[in-house]
């Protein structure tokens, strides 16, 4: 799945300090360069203001299924949270469209490691993606904090 | 990554007739099946009224760069598009999360293939999913009638 489609150099190189969701991202560009010959498959694209980019998060640790998410200092199960340590580390991050040249993407919003691999890209629709919900889980108990990524979920680098 | 996660056995057994989008599947119950050794990962998951299901495409035709979507009677470029024919068949869908029992999810508003290989399950999150966006692309411009599936984009069944 990683061969579908390149590399989509972003800005952050670690995961300590780098924004976590979009929504605290806004300050952050990058850009994602498609395999040429899918360039006909953004026709039309640059009429939506998001896209949803999916992708590997290529330096997560091994899953854990009890994780001490950025946002709270207790632990929660791991698929009650966002965390990339997760048994399929697939990442969702629905970013700004800025601008489409060619085979390149100007984004804005990207809360990204530089480096992941892009697995899919798909049009921001909100009524596909926008629900009004009561509940929120434990993110309804905890402050709404600026918080950005540590080392926590970012596995080892290996010895060159 | 289909060894990761379950089957997750749901309603619909071909594509014509499926529902499109979450938003459209209202009547539409199903279950997710969780390895037994992630069912600690679903802690605390159960607070939140929706989660996003990331999963495989599994019936999915091959990947073409222009085509028409249900909604519509003329081609556009398959990443404006949330058509299932993608060089990486990865499916996300918003639905309703109604009870945890075990490692079994109950769920509502499934717009998911029987059997579709489960990816990943993340908290629906309204601050990290929902943006207010100005331009929706071509779908600003077509009407919003109801639409099902059909077996445009659906493999073609091997023979037996």
């Amino acid at each position: 799945m990683t061969s579908a489609q390149p590399h989509s150099p972003m800005e952050y190189q670690h995961a300590t300090g780098t924004p976590i969701q979009p929504c605290r991202a806004e300050n952050s560009p990058g850009y994602v360069t498609l395999r040429p010959e899918f360039t006909d498959g953004l026709a039309d694209l640059a009429g939506f203001d998001r896209v949803w980019l999916i992708y590997y998060f290529h330096r997560a640790a091994a899953a854990q299924m009890r994780v001490i998410p950025y946002r709270d200092t207790v632990p929660h199960g791991l698929f009650a949270t966002r965390v990339p340590a997760r048994p399929n580390p697939i990442g969702m991050s629905c970013v700004r469209l800025l601008n489409i040249e060619g085979n390149i993407l100007r984004l804005g919003a990207v809360d990204i490691l530089d480096g992941a691999p892009l697995l899919d890209i798909k049009p921001y629709v909100p009524q596909y993606d926008n629900y009004p919900v009561q509940r929120c889980g434990w993110l309804d108990t905890v402050p709404d904090r600026p918080v950005v990524a540590d080392a926590r979920f970012e596995r080892a680098e290996r010895p060159s």
